[in-house]
């Protein structure tokens, strides 16, 4: 149990008037228990209260008697486990955690008429999007990984090699550079396929001329047409902008806008079909997103992607992508490998 | 869109009295329309109508325009998806996929004060156990490839081997194999690490006298005490029993009892921490359970695991696991490697 870290969250819900909350989320669970646990289609819940209370609801199957420090309340297949979850559980407003299986929070409602339920994810959200000094450092260390095995990776690509096989190097010089990563995923697009912003990997062959995408970075295998010059030279532009907007006390929009605007600007504005970044941490996508509406405040501490693109429909795609901190007087980025055009030959 | 399934659907929401649900889950949008879409912590909905009418909900980046045959309403990252999912919807009972992230149930509760939402998974979950020939003949070829790699893998096991190596090892030899598998997962447990069911491939390194679970099939390395050889047995003789007890038209609960009662028998009823299996298909954990209170009656098409085990705390655990698919008159057995008790030496 981190206790500093639940003490923030209880000040949260108390602010919003929440007086129990279900944490359910298994990154959340992680970071406010320190024992991640993968529930499958079981019931895992963490039920806080604003007088300081703290119970694990959790199947005997996760065997976490003795490994978590939380008070625990276990349950086997065969108990109904919203119903022991319903008895620890007082009338009114109940804040649920927005991952939460839908089933839970019906059958909840079933057992409970006097329990009414509501989005209550923000309390935790709110302590997570800010990093202490220990994530900060693991951000970090995961960064300067990441752009060891990238670099790895480019220098391995060749002509012929798929998508595939592409993602899985990426992968394996990850791990063997020490990553310790639970569910590790790779995103590689050749030629069209850098236009579907979420791709998955295939057997697509690499081909002389095809933009690459490998989720951070981008490339021309052989020789790049002016289009793919100048897409590429807007994307970093875009991305420019925003980083150089990032500052502490401005709602996470005004990044967003500032690369839109340069995209905009350039005529590519309907090519730009997603957000310009989302927070990262525990999980790869966290709260509060970096896009065109949040009005949440950028605060030091917070670290969040910065990855505009332009995806032309059967042409090409491009994506630049940084992860960036919040620091008290603008920001920091944490990759450092060059984000240069590049032409691979 | 395969309309015979969504038809035998449509069939299951009125005999429920269902007018409407929501169809969320991945692999059940994917049985029903053909398309596998990764929502992530996006907005993924099949609304299907007791009067034919279906219309997918998915996010502009999912890029299912021209992909997915079913009527199509796209939303992109600043729309408030729930409120155009919701203009679609009639007043009433809605039924709910159970495993939808509350924070959409919740929201369209709010959008609309009108629309009281229920579980809703059963209608789908009722075709989807049923399997086709198409999926029995993909099972069958899935089972003999994994008793490919589950044997290479075998043949591969040294002493000094960490159970992450062993498991990449496995994973590996299933791709080499021609695995396509989306999402691929090992079991590998050494040792004392065999007591803990849902125990995570770690760096645990194998020993002489080591009980090893390979997820299907137990042996030990090196030589063998009396009590892993009799344990062994018992649920070798519990999985027998169970598979002998399937037939067609009993409820699905016989068949965990009959093996619970073999190892209640023995003595170590409160070693056997789970439910005996559950259905697989396009997913690894299926709707029903195969456990001792399902009143699901099992019918030819139904694919199962029985899998029951006992785990001995700090010492060592057995699992015994067997895919079945339920026959005319009886069962069938999917994988065909040996579960004879193996020393490895």
């Amino acid at each position: 149990m981190n206790q500093s870290r639940i003490n923030r969250v209880i000040a949260n819900m108390q602010q919003k008037g929440l007086s129990q909350i279900l944490v359910t989320s298994p990154p959340s669970v992680y970071y406010l228990t320190g024992v991640w646990i993968e529930p499958g289609e079981r019931m895992l819940a963490l039920l806080i209260r604003d007088d300081g209370t703290v119970t694990l609801y959790g199947n005997k199957l996760f065997a976490l008697n003795g490994v978590v420090q939380a008070p625990l309340v276990e349950y086997d297949d065969i108990d109904d486990c919203v119903a022991i979850l319903a008895d620890g559980i007082q009338s009114g407003v109940i804040g649920i955690d927005r991952t939460w299986p839908s089933q839970f929070t019906l059958r909840l409602m079933d057992a409970r008429s006097d329990v009414r339920p509501v989005l209550g994810s923000l309390p935790v959200d709110e302590v997570r999007m800010v990093k202490d000094a220990e994530e900060l450092a693991s951000l970090r260390a995961a960064s300067k990984l990441n752009d060891a095995a990238l670099k790895r990776t480019l220098d391995h690509l060749q002509l012929g090699m798929t998508e595939k096989e592409v993602g899985d190097f990426y992968i394996q010089s990850a791990k063997d550079l020490g990553s310790d990563v639970r569910e590790f995923g790779s995103l590689v697009c050749f030629g069209p396929n850098c236009a579907e912003p979420h791709h998955a990997n295939d057997d697509t062959v690499l081909q002389e001329g095809d933009a690459v995408i490998c989720d951070v970075g981008a490339f021309v295998m052989g020789s790049a047409t002016d289009e793919q010059k100048r897409v590429y030279e807007i994307v970093e532009q875009a991305n420019a902008a925003a980083r150089a907007a990032v500052r502490p006390g401005l709602p996470m929009k005004t990044f967003d806008l500032a690369a839109r605007k340069v995209i905009e600007d350039a005529g590519y504005g309907k090519y730009f079909l997603h957000r310009t970044g989302h927070n990262i941490g525990v999980e790869v996508h966290e709260y509060p997103d970096c896009n065109s509406t949040c009005e949440v405040l950028a605060r030091p501490g917070m670290v969040f992607s910065i990855e505009p693109g332009i995806y032309l429909p059967g042409k090409f795609g491009v994506r630049v992508e940084d992860l960036v901190v919040v620091t008290e007087d603008g920001s920091e980025t944490l990759n450092a490998l060059s984000k240069e055009f590049r032409i691979i030959k």
